[in-house]
């Protein structure tokens, strides 16, 4: 992609009333338009990384076995009485529908899937299931804030699990807790599992915590064997192995749980066994936030230049630099050997603008063309201080190393 | 994709009440869900579909210089106040957001990216620029009706462009046309383009309508020439050559129109020309119903046995049934060579039913692996009668003819 044809360009001034650093870094560098508090347009950068992060995570459901669909974001409010949350949930957008019929924008999709699966499910032959989506998900919250991390539309996965009993959920949770290891390591970011409400009396229900002064939760992290504990549940010392408690702000990316036996009983999800039993069917659900999984990127690597993406979520690869008018033949090139190049072709700015843009967006590798070093390219890695010369060819070695 | 695991299983019935073909069928064969009128769940087979569409969609906006992003389902009502529609569109979903703030959900973004772009575009040197979305959106229908034909919450690609001035604009329309044949053409549907109303007094406003008997709208098509006309415009002859227009039914699955001047004037979105003059900006819109693709595909491609996917779109392009246990070594080497397979492996059903199945669902390419016929495999295409016996090598051909 050649800068001069993308939209938007970077903004010189932090926007008024912006608070957090990925809001910040991510309306200045073009990622994010806010269109009303806690509402954003994904711009073509922005966009780029929120597939990338999608199709991780959607490569590693599949992997357990995930079947990906879509449900609806308008949900029957007769379902949501049913489970008795059309009036507890308390951040739930309720609205009128053709006839007068409530209707509610999902903010998470129990209420749909289960009468689903309930027209589908006979036997235990039909068991076990695991289905998944990443849909956009919606929260009337009174204070939206912190950019990305906290808003009312946002683009989540959830998968849910469903067995012939707690057994074959419990072994099924501990797949899936594998599976949001192998996503968060793959985005590069360290999440801590940690202990979280309904946890207490079994190893599950767990939260994956970024541990960042930005943070909106608190957890305790054990000091001695990094066990992580979320402050609604931690006391004096590790349950673990007593040592001593240490307080963190974290952003928490994603949350496994089993779901209650109360949403089988309202939709009557069961199943014949068997021994010929009518039982409730067994339940889990595993939720990943991928906005907020961007936000909390930017959180966490970032500098006073602008962001530094991980490689597996980065808009591009390579940041070419362009100075002199030159440039075209390494964007060719690179481009014909399959990397995703943003070339800076702009002839009307300074270089110090289109370095302090490259560094603002954050692209892995920036590499500068100019008449001055002729065929040898300047390479840095944004997360580098180190410049090196190099040739075409090294410069394919460097930025794809074995 | 072994059948046995594939979430749902088709149905025998058809659901009550339920009258058009697309959902019948759609239905039955386990592609979607409906939660209430006029609001679906897309279910693996159905999601892979729109996948496949949405890609081919996707390529074709790139070739043209498209940009995707995503714009919000929540708009700001003020935003549709600006441009009268907030009280003249007539299917609009409103409800109110936290401190009473009206809010809409967008059925088309207008209202966002207009003042979206009027924060960036400054200078003729900014323009122009073709942004496009795959995005959900609604109309409170009072009566949805015909599957996923005319549906409150629905997929589609919304492409914008944005021009210097009218000329440049009816140029790039021109290329959105031609992408859009090409899309139709690798879709494998035909549709005409239909002049419709707005387009009396150019070439410019456009349908692209595919014919059937359960199509809603009316055109009139030219017996000589084949022009299409809708039916808002239809004169007695056909404006081109005067020949004898006969009356079709057709379902619009796209629509190509300039936009008024008049939301430029309602965001204030101008530039600064190369003479230094203040103008508006020039725009045009191009849609296309992604899940109404889908089922205008299945009105049309269908026979009393079930569906026949375009190998384009198809969700699967081989249907293996297996019988006496067989076809696990021919899905194994199908799978290596990458080819998208359907596996009926189950051992509970008998071959009639898995060939009821497989008309139902409507794959490509059926092929029966069973005991009787050793190293033979019985191939043939959903959409002829002939069967042939073939080796594995030889399938290999006849499903990647060159």
């Amino acid at each position: 992609m050649k800068y001069s044809k993308l939209f938007p360009k970077t903004l010189k001034q932090v926007p008024t009333g912006v608070e957090s650093i990925n809001h910040q870094l991510l309306v200045r560098a073009g990622f994010i338009h806010q269109e009303m508090a806690g509402v954003y347009t994904y711009l073509p950068l922005g966009w780029k990384v929120i597939e990338k992060i999608s199709n991780i995570v959607r490569e590693e459901m599949n992997k357990i076995g995930g079947q990906e669909m879509l449900m609806p974001v308008l949900h029957p409010g007769e379902n949501w009485k049913k489970t008795g949350r059309f009036q507890n949930f308390d951040v739930l957008f309720k609205l009128k529908g053709a006839g007068d019929k409530d209707l509610v924008l999902g903010p998470t999709h129990e209420e749909i899937i289960y009468p689903l699966l309930a027209e589908y499910i006979k036997s235990y032959k039909d068991l076990p299931l695991y289905l998944y989506q990443i849909q956009t998900k919606f929260r009337n919250e009174p204070r939206a804030k912190a950019g990305v991390l906290r808003t009312r539309e946002f683009i989540m996965k959830d998968l849910y699990s469903f067995h012939v009993n707690d057994e074959d959920r419990n072994e099924y949770y501990k797949l899936a807790r594998e599976a949001y290891i192998k996503i968060l390591r793959r985005l590069e970011i360290t999440a801590l599992v940690t202990k979280a409400s309904g946890g207490t009396f079994s190893d599950l229900s767990e939260e994956f915590q970024v541990i960042t002064p930005s943070g909106e939760d608190t957890i305790f992290v054990c000091e001695d064997c990094q066990m992580a504990i979320n402050k609604e549940i931690a006391q004096e010392k590790c349950p673990e192995c007593g040592g001593k408690l240490k307080e963190e702000k974290a952003i928490e990316v994603g949350n496994i749980f089993p779901l209650k036996p109360a949403y089988a009983e309202a939709f009557d999800l069961s199943f014949v066994s068997e021994t010929g039993k009518k039982k409730l069917v067994s339940a889990g659900c595993y939720g990943l936030g991928v906005s907020r999984v961007m936000g909390a990127i930017v959180e966490v690597f970032h500098d006073d230049k602008g962001i530094i993406w991980p490689e597996s979520v980065a808009p591009f690869k390579v940041h070419i630099v362009g100075l002199d008018g030159e440039g075209d033949k390494v964007y060719k090139l690179l481009l014909a050997e399959g990397v995703e190049v943003l070339f800076d072709d702009r002839v009307d700015v300074s270089a110090g603008v289109k370095f302090a843009d490259a560094d603002l967006i954050g692209v892995p590798y920036r590499v500068v063309v100019s008449k001055k070093t002729k065929d040898q390219l300047e390479v840095k890695k944004r997360n580098e201080k180190e410049t090196k010369f190099v040739t075409l060819e090294e410069l394919l070695e460097v930025i794809n190393p074995i």
